[in-house]
């Protein structure tokens, strides 16, 4: 029988769930709507095990579960210590899932798994130091440092989308002022884009497919990818890393996003080279692959993760 | 006989030197001007060899030599990618300490000793992950993450001074623009000062010994402080420390700065609590007595260093 695993992302709107297979194959798939609180807990409670009996009748394994959410996630005990979009406050939500599943779960941070599943599979594959960007709705990084994911002292660290880029500058949603996330985020650029008068566009996405044709989305994405550009600045300075990755939903952009930051970056850098900057090639569905990494890990067979990319030697059948 | 090692503090315009015994006593001491290159070497060596020679006429056996520096340090290999100001690059510093002083050498870099200073014996003993913020001419910054100092991929990490706080500001003597430094280093606020017409004060103590008195002091001083909070503001977003440590020459500052940076940085991090800022308590030798523990670390009497602050209970005699 072939091992798996259930792999699931809970985000602030929709729960994605998956079985993963022990080649890192997602074999079957579910998403349910985020509701938060209890809710969201029955949710994935009702996926995982759905998955496990599809997952059953497909001669698969199910050896655990790997959770992964938004917030203040300490991934040793598998609390919550705050998550605002979820409504979990100091919530044992390893706990919750483990008792009435019967089966191992490992409950890690939806962005540091990400992070994870890049340095295992991804475009940060043998780096010690490096950070992902990941662009989303908002923004949030993973940093690795000497091989080892940051956390932060209340595992509070990565908050990169709010680093101030512009002191005093656009009101952040956060209620912060300057923040990078209120230029260069998805949620960020066709706010902006509207603000200054845009019609043609609703979404980043729309915005970048107007590029070269449409003077208004060229200032938006410019003073998005320039605020990048700055925030990566800092980030070089500080951390030094052998590489950038830019991911999430707004990495889909490719060379329209890669190009402009690493323009802007080499040139405000002036001194030191800029590291490579790479988009991932995980995709946005790192953090689910990299709650699969941190489920297998339970299992005692993570090093077959390493196969997943190179091929199927030394799996166990 | 007493252990002790050799502390040296390898800075751009001076070369400073003291026997360190194993009760974390600085016992006698050498400065010498750095003029770099292999002056700075023959000037390391020959402080070296002298404070040996006093060493044991005291009755002390220097068991090994620690030595910090500016730049891009390889603790590991004791070689310096580069220096600027001591002119050196790619270089051999351990060998060139080691083969004529036939005494063990420890090579570490100048703010990172400082923040492992801090760790051990200062006002960051016990903590884990937070950061030290060394004030002095530049600013430089020491990070510890789960415990371990950030080096970064090529030994450049925590180069917080060059951090850009006000994008397309102030030009930094670095030929960046807006860096932390441009406002905030101990040689910016006295040319800051000077630039906006003030004639009182040629350093930044003299600044500070105008604060209440002169509208010019208090504004420049005003503006490094803030840029310290925009500056510790990101930190606090990337890292999530448990506290922060300011160190350096502008330390000496007291509460002048550390109640305006207090202030600046809650009011601007508005959804989380500011890690607790404290002052230094190791002071200005603080990368000195990083060299004394690191040397201390090569003899394996390292656990004594442990005894420094709470007596000598423990220690070899």
């Amino acid at each position: 029988m072939t091992g798996a695993v259930i792999a699931v992302d809970i985000g602030g709107t929709t729960v994605k769930a998956a079985v993963v297979d022990d080649r890192g194959r997602r074999r079957s798939r579910r998403e349910a709507p985020s509701l938060g609180g209890d809710d969201t807990v029955a949710a994935v409670r009702s996926m995982i095990d759905g998955l496990r009996a599809e997952a059953a009748a497909a001669g698969l394994d199910v050896l655990a579960a790997g959770v992964v959410t938004p917030g203040l996630v300490d991934a040793s005990t598998g609390r919550i210590a705050y998550a605002s979009n979820l409504g979990w406050r100091d919530f044992d939500l390893r706990g919750a899932l483990e008792t009435e599943l019967r089966l191992p779960v490992s409950v890690g941070h939806d962005v540091r798994a990400a992070g994870r599943a890049e340095a295992q599979l991804g475009a940060a594959r043998g780096a010690s130091d490096f950070v992902l960007l990941q662009l989303g709705t908002g923004i949030a990084a993973a940093v690795m440092t000497g091989g080892v994911l940051v956390t932060g002292a209340g595992s509070a660290a990565g908050e990169a989308g709010h680093m101030p880029v512009y002191p005093g500058g656009e009101d952040c949603p956060c209620g912060k002022r300057g923040c990078l996330e209120a230029y260069a985020a998805g949620a960020a650029v066709p706010r902006r884009y509207r603000a200054a008068g845009g019609t043609g566009a609703s979404t980043a996405r729309e915005v970048t497919a107007l590029l070269g044709r449409d003077a208004l989305a060229d200032q938006v994405w410019t003073e998005a990818t320039t605020a990048l550009a700055f925030g990566l600045n800092t980030l070089t300075m500080m951390l030094d890393p052998a590489l950038i990755v830019l991911g999430g939903g707004m990495a889909l952009a490719g060379d329209a996003l890669l190009k402009p930051v690493s323009a802007a970056l080499s040139e405000l850098l002036v001194w030191r080279a800029a590291p490579p900057l790479r988009l991932s090639s995980v995709g946005p569905a790192a953090g689910q692959l990299g709650a699969a990494i941190e489920a297998f890990a339970l299992t005692g067979s993570a090093a077959c993760v390493d196969e997943w990319t190179s091929g199927p030697a030394g799996c166990p059948e």
